[in-house]
């Protein structure tokens, strides 16, 4: 049993719950809702009716839902219109609740409706990958991506709570799970280092015991970090240090297209590129920077490009990532195992040298 | 010379600036913006080119924009889309600002482009009707419409600085500008007889020596009711009481279709219902409703509809008004000139009979 974790954001604070079945726990807050009159809807990933179609009707029950497709590709402004006219056409109001089911795209994507629907409607969010669970159901980051690149339409909306049932990683692609490891990785390098060298000592596997408790402690170290800067509006640090490796990792998936890298797969890149960033700053030696490619690697993640992929629409990408402020290209880079810190007057050389030391031709 | 305004939100505190040219005023404002490095671009009402097109050229300059068809109809998702895709091709970023220049459908659509890009990038408004100088800027509501009703998507985001410039309402076509004081009596009615017994004793028009001291008054009325209550969280009156009239309005553009009435016209109308409820109810006479209907019709507008529209619809709009809480429609009703309140308790049967008495077939 691993104990709820309260993100503490003033009124906008919310709980997280963490379980191996949570079916009952979510059908009995529906019911409660919609016992003092307000309204439930769902929205679901469609890959999961078929893998775990019996777990989410047990949650949904008879709740209205619609059903996402799957992939990236639904993180789409076509999506999300038609996620409002579902939110319209079961005249949802301001009381009502709509639960988000599924990865980080139907959670993304789910709670931008959400947050913009009336201007802001109520969502429960049910993350049911990796990823998912250990990065976007803390922070409140809502969005969709548009054909110029991922991300750049949004808003910050915090659920009302959310529900960690790691029963749902049980089925998830062997892919899917390697590729949230990116990220549980990715906590242990900008600030836990306990949990970095547990991650060296042993691969964490969707039948390791300790997973939920795993997962808590990735929730907790975001949670922290979100805390102390809901905003991101910090001018260093903050809550840009939870994009350590993304940078990178939005480059790529923009300039590959958004299907043909995982986002976990291009923030594994992303980390490996990052670390030799950092040693190239001589801010760390290269011992970590193996270390670093050595972690990944043994769960599962590559740490280098497929190839075909070239330098300059990559810089180009970079250029054009929201993290840009007056023109300036903000990169987190490591200090040591746990330590990361934002900087902002990385050479362009630099940059350039590390994308072909990860496979750019 | 008409003092400026400023809208006290803690740290998203802004000033309104008033005069009859200040076209300088925002080109020395963006100049200024250009200067410490931040990206500017405008979102500008196709109708002002031919019109206005040089002080809109004087108060843009160079600064990269999008013209925005005119109507109703622009306050649409593919606009927005557009509109995304545009910000995104200027390379928009957080420290960028948007310019939105236009009457309500381009301040609305332009201010939640703003605030949902980037998760929220800053911008100025320079409202060019009567109806939005007094409406839309202030209050920081944002948004566009749905197939199935107004204003169902949008987030509050307030603009860094507002410029009423009221040179615009020189070529603002006159029923356009009778639009626009439908909202000026609604200030009266709903919190200022100074106001209303001004407006019965001289008809407001674009020549009208105090017209910025008014657009100002009714500004600074709007300001008191969304300093008090920014998000409409308030139990009941804040800032549902804007609405006066306004739940009757919403159902007459639905069922006639947006580009039939208005909004100010169906506001007229929406008042002189709104009279008509609260005598209904007997919270006041009879001689209030002609004088409600008497002001309105002095200035050019509508107090029933033209006719056309059933009652089912209509009722059936109303219900699926974004004020609607746990199913509870809820109206403003007066209780004299200059008071308002928020009232969830009214019958069926009464909604209905001022339906028929304001013209419904």
């Amino acid at each position: 049993m691993v104990e709820d974790l309260v993100v503490n954001l003033g009124d906008r604070s919310y709980p997280i719950h963490f379980g191996e079945n949570l079916a009952s726990a979510v059908a009995a807050e529906l019911a409660g809702l919609r016992a003092r009159g307000a309204k439930t809807v769902a929205l679901a990933d469609a890959s999961l009716m078929d893998c775990q179609g019996r777990r989410l009707d047990a949650m949904m029950g008879e709740t209205p839902r619609l059903i996402v497709p799957a992939g990236e590709t639904s993180k789409s402004s076509q999506q999300l219109v038609e996620a409002w006219d579902f939110l319209a056409a079961q005249k949802m109001d301001r009381g009502g609740v709509v639960l988000v089911i599924g990865g980080g795209v139907v959670g993304d994507l789910g709670s931008f409706a959400a947050a913009s629907f009336l201007r802001g409607v109520s969502f429960i969010q049910i993350p049911t990958t990796l990823l998912a669970m250990v990065d976007s159901s803390v922070g409140g980051k809502t969005g969709i991506n548009l054909a110029a690149g991922k991300n750049l339409v949004g808003a910050f909306h915090q659920p009302r709570a959310v529900f960690i049932d790691t029963g749902f990683l049980q089925t998830l692609p062997p892919r899917e799970f390697a590729a949230g490891l990116a990220e549980v990785i990715k906590y242990g390098l900008l600030g836990d280092e306990t949990l970095f060298t547990q991650l060296e000592r042993e691969t964490l596997k969707p039948e390791t015991a300790n997973l939920a408790a795993v997962v808590r402690r990735c929730c907790a170290a975001k949670a922290r970090i979100v805390e102390a800067d809901e905003f991101e509006t910090a001018a260093s640090d903050g809550r840009a240090l939870l994009n350590l490796g993304h940078t990178f990792a939005h480059a790529i998936e923009k300039v590959a297209g958004y299907s043909v890298y995982l986002h976990g797969e291009a923030v594994a890149i992303g980390l490996a590129a990052a670390a030799r960033l950092s040693r190239d700053l001589e801010l760390i030696d290269d011992t970590l920077v193996r270390r670093v490619e050595r972690v990944l690697a043994a769960h599962a993640l590559p740490t280098r490009l497929r190839g075909g992929l070239e330098l300059g629409p990559l810089m180009e990408a970079m250029a054009s990532d929201k993290k840009v402020r007056a023109g300036r290209l903000r990169f987190v880079v490591m200090e040591a195992v746990g330590r990361a810190a934002t900087r902002e007057d990385v050479p362009r050389e630099i940059v350039e040298s590390v994308w072909r030391e990860v496979g750019v031709e």
